[in-house]
């Protein structure tokens, strides 16, 4: 019962941008935060691309541009973040396994209501909340080290 | 986020032996779930061998052998069984995983609490909640076809 790669990427990308300046020059890059969590650069594209999509994400073109995080993102509950990125609102993917107790099933309901139990307690949180403190910090730092370490792009 | 296929399997098992007649002559084998939900015999193996050393289910060797369900197993909680099966206990394998914000990392207790609630949710309903009503007629007319249309196995 793991997240998908695609989930994890996503908050990933949301928390790191969520501690960059918005007004940074260079803008963050995909390129960038693939080099951060050393993960690869075509997963990150469509998952910038779902994001933006989502309007959790700003993307603008050009020399100067790159990503930033939306102005409310701050505000997304976690648990609607997730269950939105995950795609699917089940634990069993029933209609795609031949089951001789389909539409008959009480452990189907049992399922959704774990679920929706998960969704719930992860709502409790924002995207803001998950970034502060020690992972804020944590965060900052990567974003000034890379500052640091890539002057020939200002 | 999606529970394994093992896990999926084990609890079709664990629902089809708990309406089956502990006595029934001859016991439920391997060889009949596997046509019964038309899923892979190699699978069910490793699946029922894990099953009976957790002691949720009983294996008799021999010509009359077979499967049934232990006898307190109706009482165990769905939370526990599938807590038990998926084998690990997080959303995402941080351990595995080469990030930048491991051991700083606030998102992981949201996670973990979102997984703690989709447990405790499941845990209020038992193995025997589940195989009640409709779902317990569909079962015991599963195994009616089954002793039906096998009449050479008597």
């Amino acid at each position: 019962m793991l997240l998908t790669r695609f989930t994890d990427l996503s908050l990933r990308v949301l928390m790191y941008l969520s501690k960059s300046d918005p007004d940074r020059v260079p803008a963050v890059t995909i390129a960038e935060i693939a080099t951060q969590f050393d993960v690869p650069h075509n997963h990150l594209i469509k998952v910038v691309n779902r994001m933006a999509k989502l309007g959790w994400v700003e993307t603008t073109r050009g020399r100067k541009g790159g990503l930033r995080i939306a102005p409310h993102a701050g505000e997304l509950r976690l648990g609607s973040v997730v269950k939105e990125l995950e795609g699917r609102d089940e634990l069993i993917d029933c209609a795609g396994v031949e089951c001789a107790l389909t539409g008959n099933c009480l452990l189907k309901g049992v399922l959704d209501k774990g679920l929706a139990a998960l969704y719930a307690e992860m709502d409790k949180y924002t995207l803001a909340d998950v970034v502060a403190n020690r992972t804020g910090t944590s965060i900052i730092k990567l974003h000034k080290h890379w500052m640091d370490t890539h002057p020939t792009a200002h």
